[in-house]
């Protein structure tokens, strides 16, 4: 493994997306700090949305992407925290409030819940113990927990506005 | 285009993470309600997880999901708002702060951006109430700007443990 830093680093993401099929998106995805790696992506939509299905919906990216990183965090963590682990399976379940508000609609957040298998032969007070740690190192599971700002901008002939 | 519900609904995904490879997750994800489908996706970590890089990492399903998410609504929006459309880009950049804790880390996010380019004959007045409206359906933004608890729960040998 990569020697992982010592002193507080930025992880930073970008994403490119850009419009293609009815409703399909190519994302160009890369990691910029602490270091470079790159990931094509795609999303589309169903019938619901008039698209072609030729990808995942982007809420599938959404919740997948939230179930590996807290295994990702599980299973780093075992090894730190010296904690037994054979096996380990996560069962998500977010669920969304749609609204409509003609012509249009509106969303919010309903609930999120996780259930954690972890397979190991240490008493589940020590698994506890991991799963607590896991939470805190999950980018994903501390990004929800807060209150986030998203800066737009819109592009105009003249630059770019605050939108 | 299906008919889309008039009533509230709620939007429904479960996913089942499958812990594989060193630092692989095989992602089975459903959407349950208001209609079923199902998406297969993986995760894995680069060198810095020790992982195989054999599919993106969860940040990269997390940012994905995330872009694709405002370009959906704001591609749907634009058919019901009647804005001119003729192309869509989106450049998301996300940070987070890495902070080691011996024996492990702990993170949180830092910053949310999103430059949009909507290629329209129409006036950035409208260009912008077609973003504003493409908010507040995004689930993703939503969910972002709002403090969610995840409820986790750990299996034990006499049943689950909420954890």
């Amino acid at each position: 493994m990569t020697q992982q830093p010592t002193r507080p680093v930025v992880v930073r993401f970008e994403c490119t997306g850009t419009a293609t099929g009815k409703m399909r998106n190519e994302l160009d995805v890369r990691m910029v700090t602490p270091m470079e790696e790159r990931f094509t992506l795609a999303s589309d939509e169903g019938p619901f949305h008039g698209g072609d299905a030729s990808a995942p919906p982007p809420l599938a990216l959404f919740i997948g992407g939230l179930t590996g990183c807290i295994m990702t965090q599980i299973r780093a963590f075992a090894k730190r925290l010296k904690v037994n682990l054979t096996g380990l399976s996560v069962e998500t379940t977010v669920e969304w409030q749609w609204t409509p508000k003609a012509p249009v609609y509106e969303t919010a957040p309903k609930s999120f819940a996780m259930d954690v298998i972890i397979e190991s032969d240490d008493p589940i007070e020590r698994q506890r113990q991991l799963l607590d740690a896991a939470k805190k190192g999950c980018f994903l599971e501390q990004t929800l927990g807060v209150s986030n700002t998203i800066r737009h901008r819109l592009k105009t002939a003249d630059g770019w506005l605050d939108a």
